[in-house]
């Protein structure tokens, strides 16, 4: 154990649903993650059910050693939401209206059509003395911070979304304010792949990454869409842990640039969007086993306007006559799931939907519906770009949902590389 | 709260992994899950860091008011695993080295191939004085039992196979002599509903609930999707619990009949399936703003090509006037997000896709696009059945990912109702 001055931070969490495990305690994770990379050091969580004197209890014993508790859940406006009264007593606070608080809740629900506010939602107007009121852009429930002698107690709401936008906005900047010093931030880079097994991958990277790795540490974050590399460098200045970070970064690249895209939000869809724009192209979708997916992911990421014109989803074989041209002969012949049908779904839509590049997915997600030749996992994915047609073959593990998903990710992947000149032709 | 005689049961997971969010703690809910149907009430949990002080102090809190107390994790054979050396210490027991653990430890490697035990692994043939061993089917580090005056301390390893397997077996067996008559087991019954808000359900659920809940409590577990209405019956014999439940859900049955629907998953899509082929209908969607999101939910439910018959996905204008059949005089005059338009955009996937119920649906889904007439979140969403044709304006809160997920929900729930018959008309 490395002495260290960074501020402490507890986490208390409250829900029966927690304690009885209905819910996985995925805020707990998400702020010990979040927590740890502003600059803390997490030393303890509880979770305690609804109830005021549990709440009490773990919110008093968490503030005896940590410079910050966080509370979460229990904040909602019905009637086994305890936790801001319970916090409130334990700190010896009266709760009253916060006018300005009420105004916005009022005009919120204005706009949602709604003649008056619902009595129980009044409640969340509602506030301890001396509170510091945290925006929630996702909902109705503020954060709320309370200083003490001691120790900065937060409370927000257990809706993992709501959670996130008060913490990423308004107690961000209220941490990095009230704690600004003693932070020790831990450095992340990621480096995002999709298309390259993670055994490959991790046998590739072996053999490049230098001995010394100073302060950083790898690691491989694999999931159904691709796998990340994550580098983390701690316990050095920013400067001197970017460097590391760069140098190792600048080793990886000769293995990871076929595979790699770059992508805020860790989705090739952005990437792909964004080496579309960049070439002035557009694209259509085709689907038929991924249902829509492809094109949801698309269209995911804000300005897909941009660069998609739309799509046909062709569960049924007569969609695939009619709405794209597939050939019914070969529709008989080699069926739905084949290379032709697939390779005529994104050319149809590239034409009929006047797109420089068409998608055309057809497979079988399962459960039902495989055979021996065709068994559930088998899906043929086709571009289409410019006077180019291609097909391929893949077969993909796991069951309908993850079949899906792979499935509209190996589309997705491969016509990032085809249009940011990663891959040519075969 | 009811007066209880059920044993108490407190958790304490060890891991700086969970402590900074790198693996979310799905043992703790596990384990929940599992106390709570054997009868237990779960009162708290600890997560704590790979460090004896925190371990020490976390146990010795739990040991205060609990007759059990689980801890979980940090009884691998490496150095970091410090679990079993900090408890045995805090209830004063010696560590020694148990022969027939030993022996079968030893056993295990040479059924695995190795000519020896490892160094490492002999560690863990040692165990605190007076240790209950529980038998571990998946790996090599046994579950350990203490008891003291007050309570029963339980330490199982944290890869979650073998934990799940030492629970099921030994444990479940001492767990059942040990607490044979005060074990009360838990009785959930969920009701799920969409397209009423929780403060609005809550309002009306509280107008009707029966004063007596017997050994009932309810709980609101709302997400973007609906609400789901939790019952919980806790104390009382199997025969009884499910009687108060069926009391209580029948007294909420004319508040929630317009909003529920049944599904195993939770999906309203899986309602609206099961709906859609018992009425023998099937369905095509047009989607703007969701982007094909509409037709994924409903094609994410196995056997969905029974009703599903295809969609188009018109994010261009072009495509809404070429493949839908849309007025360009309507675009122009009332533009893209507009009630002809979604009418139209309904009507022309029925008709040109041959399904008996067409979705439309067109909005703002952000960050950018909106308007002072049309900010953010204005959807319009539209039904064709048979010869009728609707269209509703919603006003979505959040961000981009929320107004399109709202925006699904609400369409599928509309359409789920009209389907079963729990609407009619306006």
């Amino acid at each position: 154990m490395t002495e260290t001055r960074a501020p402490l931070a507890s986490l208390v969490t409250v829900g029966n649903e927690l304690l009885y495990g209905q819910t996985v305690d995925t805020n707990a994770a998400w702020l010990g993650r979040s927590l740890a990379q502003l600059g803390f050091r997490v030393t303890r969580t509880f979770t305690v059910g609804d109830d005021p004197g549990p709440i009490q209890a773990a919110v008093g014993s968490a503030m005896e050693d940590a410079d910050l508790v966080l509370v979460s859940g229990g904040l909602g406006p019905t009637p086994d939401d305890l936790t801001k009264a319970a916090v409130a007593q334990l700190l010896g606070r009266e709760i009253g209206l916060d006018e300005e608080l009420l105004q916005k809740l009022a005009a919120r629900f204005r706009a949602a059509g709604y003649d008056r506010l619902p009595t129980p939602n009044r409640s969340q107007a509602e506030v301890p003395q001396g509170s510091i009121v945290l925006n929630n852009p996702q909902g109705t429930a503020p954060g709320l911070g309370l200083e003490t002698d001691s120790c900065l107690v937060v409370m927000l709401p257990g809706v993992p979304r709501e959670l996130r936008s008060i913490f990423e906005g308004d107690l961000t900047h209220l941490l990095r304010r009230r704690f600004a010093r003693r932070l020790e931030p831990v450095q992340h880079r990621t480096i995002h792949t999709t298309g390259v097994p993670e055994s490959r991958l991790s046998e590739l990277v072996s053999q490049l990454l230098p001995r010394d790795m100073g302060p950083v540490s790898l690691a491989f974050l694999p999931d159904l869409r691709g796998v990340d590399l994550r580098l983390t460098a701690r316990g050095v200045a920013i400067e001197e842990g970017e460097a590391w970070l760069t140098r190792i970064e600048a080793a990886l690249e000769p293995v990871v640039s076929k595979w790699r895209f770059e992508a805020e939000s860790g989705d090739v869809a952005e990437a792909l969007n964004h080496a579309l724009a960049g070439a002035g192209m557009t694209v259509a979708t085709a689907e038929s086993c991924t249902g829509g997916l492809v094109a949801k992911r698309i269209t995911d990421r804000p300005g897909s306007s941009e660069v998609f014109v739309g799509g046909v989803i062709a569960y049924a074989d007569a969609v695939k006559v009619e709405q794209l041209g597939v050939s019914p002969e070969d529709l008989r012949e080699h069926g739905a799931v084949s290379e032709p049908v697939a390779l005529q779904m994104a050319k149809g839509v590239r034409e009929r939907f006047g797109a420089s590049a068409g998608v055309g997915i057809t497979g079988v997600a399962g459960p039902e519906g495989g055979t021996p030749e065709k068994p559930v996992g088998t899906v043929w994915i086709a571009l289409a770009v410019a006077d180019m047609a291609e097909a391929r073959l893949v077969r993909l593990p796991g069951d309908r949902d993850a079949v899906r998903e792979r499935a509209a990710q190996a589309v997705l992947g491969w016509l990032h590389r085809k249009v940011s000149g990663r891959e040519q032709g075969r």
